[in-house]
């Protein structure tokens, strides 16, 4: 992957929105960029609960990399997944070949952790991926499916309770909002579809370990998410523990200490992360959660042409608190290094240390309901949602005809239907056993 | 699933055009109804090539079979699998457990045939389901990506031609459909993302063994549809056979007998198709193709109360030619038995045979090229394009919401853009071996 070109040559390894915002933070910088990422796609995970729970095709939240940055003339795309990193020799190591590098930036993200129990990861599934998404969509749908084809007998009431029950694991933004959607999935778009059972005797719960649900907002954000989600019939169990994960359900820990099995056919992970082999790769010591410890500007100790940013990262902020895992974060970081290169490649003097400006905190409880902490503004209930949706649609300008996912929502909202309620794969059936 | 209801028990296999019509023909009839799919969505096949090339996400074309139903209280619908007949029983064996019929409809359609070399299957997937088009999809879209992987040394240019010739066999409507858009995927919409690559440069190439593509139409729309074809830059290769199908391409066999073997990474099938297997469901002997030979009012020899519709069955029309299996005859045949049970449930007398009204043939070459013989209607060119596109709206109406598919089609016309165009799913680069 040489080239004759002596332009110094940066590679970005991962295109979500810290790789991909360095990369046009850097459109008009005389350098080689090349962006590789093992999807074809830039993924909008905020969105990604819409499309585990059928709101959203999978391609109205991704598009092609190559699409993104067809005008940006010096990078290029590569397809393909990373093996290591050969720091002395200053090049990574792809499954296609190695590829020489001058500046490193390293966006790859994470997914999700089991705290060391990784094989609940079968039983309850996490959500980071497109592919993760569709298997979620599978599974929700098909329990409906399922329980509707059991015989109506009296004896098999244990069973359709079992596939009528969700659990949620994990009380952040991503579970509140898995957890509302599927509870109006179940409460209204589902609700006269089946004959035998009634989706809205459905039993959604959400089980967070902390002592409120929302942990990183204001305390009367989580009363008021709590208190919504209750609204739309979910059981919110918080100071809760899930101490075993198999296919009979979760085994919780409640806060008095005893232990309690909750027998559901569909669980979903949304509890924790862990950086992506960042550690392995570059022969280096993480933190907790895999995450790098990096300097100021980003680099890593010892290597001032390596940068992480992003997920896999451990920043710290001004006050000596890590920054958070989401999107705002991971692009200002991959804005700041972009800076630094720019100022390198000049030579320009240094500039300041990376400096984390917390914007603020967002979630959606199902349709109508969200919660905005945006600098001094604290706006709650249907208002919030409306601007929710606005800002997203706002956010998604330029990569999609905002007009036609626009008007999918009003339609999807206007409707209560949820237009992407497929069942492809080809696993199918034996994915949620009945009983036993 | 044995019931306390009086009603007689009408049950229907396959939730395509057939069975899906003869189930709303039946919306007002005294009877309980049961819908069997493997599947929870009708799938609108026409439009699938759409999805195999990137151009519709799989749930702008199918549809749950429960909301379509919703308001139909006489039907259940059933997702699961049929596994065989016992018609002295009168019940039908799905995996979930036996299901007993007063009336059973089968219409559980097609799949492709590859004439007896089934191993063909792995090199040169066929069209028929939501999962074949995503697995097209993925394979022509990851073609792309190796190509441009692929060192820039000389010593690469065939490796890289491999990977940029497409084959698609059979020219029928869905072969010349797929030819064409496969062409202006690479002509158009991916002419600017590539770096080393120009994807202008693909090689696309149309086999049929007939001495015209698009036999069934007529003459002078075939010659259209070949100059159309070229016009995009589509090789068609007419009276040429496939004698093999491997990792390494198509072997072919030419007019006057020379065999040559062309090295394509990517083959697509859209030439032959076969029944599903109903005459190992009924115990029963088939024609060529595993139909089933029905008697003039679409049931089958010995029983009058099973009847078989659509692609499963060998139906002749007034001048003794066997009907085409294209939606229009499914949908013809699905009301046609409606009639005859509501006939027979009111103890009204037996209605006239089938009767097949032809009502013409339509293909679209791409963007901006179609051919429609629609009863005494001749329309080529531009003009019949537009008029698809509307027909095809048309149909979609009450079923999706056709504002929000006019409009993503409109943008995509005016844009060249292909929104879905992600490789997803678990299988990846293996698929496509580069040379060797």
């Amino acid at each position: 992957m040489a080239s004759g070109s002596d332009l110094p040559h940066i590679v970005i390894l991962g295109a979500g929105f810290g790789g991909l915002f360095a990369t046009q933070a850097m459109a008009r910088l005389e350098a080689r960029i090349t962006l590789i990422d093992r999807h074809n796609y830039h993924l909008f995970q905020p969105l990604l609960y819409q499309v585990a729970t059928a709101g959203l095709p999978p391609s109205d939240i991704s598009w092609p990399i190559r699409s993104i940055l067809r005008q940006q003339r010096n990078v290029s795309v590569v397809m393909d997944e990373v093996l290591g990193v050969e720091t002395s020799q200053q090049r990574v190591v792809l499954r296609g070949g190695p590829v020489d590098y001058d500046f490193l930036i390293i966006a790859t993200g994470a997914r999700h952790s089991y705290f060391g129990h990784n094989d609940w990861s079968h039983f309850a599934p996490g959500l980071k991926s497109i592919d993760d998404a569709t298997l979620i969509r599978r599974r929700i749908l098909h329990a409906f499916e399922q329980a509707e084809m059991l015989p109506r007998h009296d004896s098999q009431a244990q069973a359709r309770e079992r596939l009528l029950h969700f659990v949620v694991v994990g009380g952040g933004p991503t579970g509140v909002e898995l957890a509302g959607t599927i509870a109006e999935l179940a409460r209204f778009t589902l609700a006269r579809d089946f004959r035998r059972i009634d989706p809205r005797s459905a039993r959604i719960v959400l089980i967070e370990a902390a002592d409120r649900i929302l942990p990183g907002f204001e305390v009367s954000s989580s009363g008021y998410a709590q208190a919504a989600l209750q609204r739309l019939g979910v059981e919110v169990l918080t100071r809760t523990r899930v101490s075993g994960c198999s296919v009979d359900g979760v085994e919780l820990e409640t806060p008095d200490g005893q232990r309690l099995s909750t027998d559901a056919a569909t669980v979903i992970w949304a509890a924790g992360v862990e950086a992506s082999p960042v550690g392995r790769w570059l022969g280096i010591a993480t933190t907790a959660g895999g995450r790098i410890a990096v300097n100021g500007d980003l680099s890593i100790p010892g290597h001032d042409t390596i940068f992480v940013i992003g997920d896999a990262a451990l920043v710290k902020d001004q006050h000596g608190s890590p920054v958070p895992g989401i999107a705002p974060a991971a692009k200002q970081q991959g804005r700041y290094v972009a800076r630094i290169l720019k100022a390198r490649l000049h030579h320009r003097p240094a500039i300041a240390p990376f400096n984390y400006r917390h914007q603020g905190n967002l979630a959606t409880i199902g349709r109508g309901a969200a919660i905005i902490e945006y600098r001094g503004l604290r706006l709650r209930g249907r208002l919030a949602w409306w601007v929710w949706g606005a800002a997203h649609i706002y956010f998604l300008l330029g990569v999609r005809s905002p007009l036609l996912i626009t008007i999918r929502w009003l339609w999807e909202y206007l409707s209560y239907s949820r237009g992407a309620r497929l069942i492809t794969g080809t696993t199918g059936p034996p994915e949620n056993k009945p009983g036993s």
